[in-house]
Parts: structure tokens; sequence; C-alpha cells
């Protein structure tokens, strides 16, 4: 998977977590290939994508940094991950996932994405059956890490 | 959601526990509307879906029922959800969504599957972003239940 697939993702986060949570602090780290198939966290918002790949998006954030990006969307000081927070991961992973749809479309590789789901419970797991690379992108705010998976596979 | 897009996921799922498990005990019990929007269970596979309607389909097992079926595809006994059996649960949610798709394609309704995700994780719990209906399908056999939420909507 190259940058072309990947940088759509990092510019969506960053623009989405701007426009709707007014965080500018967003710093994206470098992305890198994962090996162990499993993402860890306290919230993760999925969404599933057909089309140019089948693949799956994962969003999973730490608590703290949750807390801080609804807290601010809502203009109300959210304390624990309750079904509001869930809400919001599903309509956060719907904007990003969205975006970075519309930005790989400008360049021809057509995407169309399923609804999202929302898992909570502390300390998770989820396993991503594919045999297709697993890109993460780690990113960071001043209140704690949140990091996106990209699994993508060809169509067989 | 009307009976001929249910049928096939029930008819799929017993084919599938059939064959793949030896399975002969599964019973499906009456479909219903979910109020909840959430999932509750020990091991859960998600997929989503596009075309005709986007949506995910879920399929939530109780530790007990899902140890039997992995330990009779294996022909070796399972005594915990580990990785091995979080793969079998993807392969099983593949199967069964693909089976349901292929009837519904038989009476013109085409859907795509992205790949799917496995939850681990003792009392996790899934929302379902969706403002469409949720039906769920509720299956036993000896050793324990399982569910079967298929989320589905419109696109817009």
């Amino acid at each position: 998977m190259d940058a072309e697939m990947i940088n759509p993702f990092i510019k969506a986060t960053m623009n989405v977590l701007e426009t709707m949570a007014f965080v500018k602090s967003t710093k994206a780290g470098k992305p890198f290939l994962k090996k162990d198939n499993v993402a860890r966290g306290d919230v993760t918002g999925v969404i599933g994508v057909t089309g140019e790949a089948n693949g799956t998006i994962y969003v999973t954030f730490e608590e703290g940094s949750i807390l801080k990006i609804v807290s601010n969307m809502f203009g109300e000081e959210m304390k624990e991950l309750d079904s509001e927070v869930a809400d919001a991961v599903g309509e956060l992973t719907n904007m990003i996932s969205g975006q970075a749809r519309r930005e790989l479309e400008s360049i021809g590789k057509v995407f169309e994405a399923a609804i999202p789901s929302v898992i909570t419970g502390k300390n998770h797991c989820i396993a991503h059956i594919t045999k297709g690379p697993q890109i993460a992108i780690p990113f960071s705010i001043e209140e704690g890490n949140f990091l996106i998976e990209v699994c993508l596979e060809k169509q067989s």
C-alpha cells in the first residue's frame, strides 16, 4: 500500500479533528506496517469498505484522547466512555472515512463504505481477518494517543 | 426488513454449521427487532456490506457455543477464546455472509462484502451506529447460544 493510499487518511483525520473538535495540536506519526493483526484500545470505530479493494478502517482511541475530542465537540466535559461518546466515535469514523474516500475518488480509486460500529470495553481486542497488509498511522494530541489502521485486500 | 432478507441468513447459518462443524442440533429462534443498538457477548464476528443497502452483519457467540463449534471444526478440543478461535469466527462470519449474499443475489439483491473483524473480550460491547432497523436472530446449540444481527440502511 503506497503513500497515495495513506495520505488521504492522515489529511482527513487532521481536518476532521480541527473542524469538528477544534483540536489543532494533532500530530501524525510515521505510518508503519502492523504485524500482529490486533487492535487494542479503549474505544474503536470500525467501518468496512468495498470497491477498489475490500477492507476495513479502524480508529482506536485511548480514553484520554477521545474524552478531550468529544468534550470539545460537545462543548461540555465528558468524563466517561458512555453511549454519547460511542456515538461521537461513530460519527468521527464516518467523517474521516468519508473525507478520505472523496480524496481517493479524485485519484480514481472508488470505495463504498458500510455503516460504522463502535466497540467499547477496556482493553478490548480486535483481530483483523485479512492476508492483506495492515498499515497503522499513530496520532497524538496532548491528552493521549489514537491510531488509524487501514486494512485493504484486492478483490479475488 | 422482510422475511426474504432474513431467511437467507438463517439458512446459511444452519448450513455452514452443519457442513463445517458437523453441528446438526442448531435451533433458530424467532427473529426480533433490536431496540438497544448494542451487541454483548464473548466473541463477535463483524462484516460490513455495501450495495443494495449499506450495513453490517454481526455474529455474536457465547463462549460455550463457539468452543464447541470450533472444537468440531478442528477435531480437537478448544478450551479458551484464543487467536485460533478468533480466526475460526472470522471464517464462519465470512462463510455465513457469503452464502446469504449468494442467495440474496438470486432474488436480485446484490451486496458486496468487506473483510471481517473479530472482537474478543469478556462482555465487550458493540454499538451499531445506524438509524436503520436492526434484526436479531437468536440461535442455540446444546452448549450455548449465539445471535446474528443484520443492520442495513438504504443508501442516501
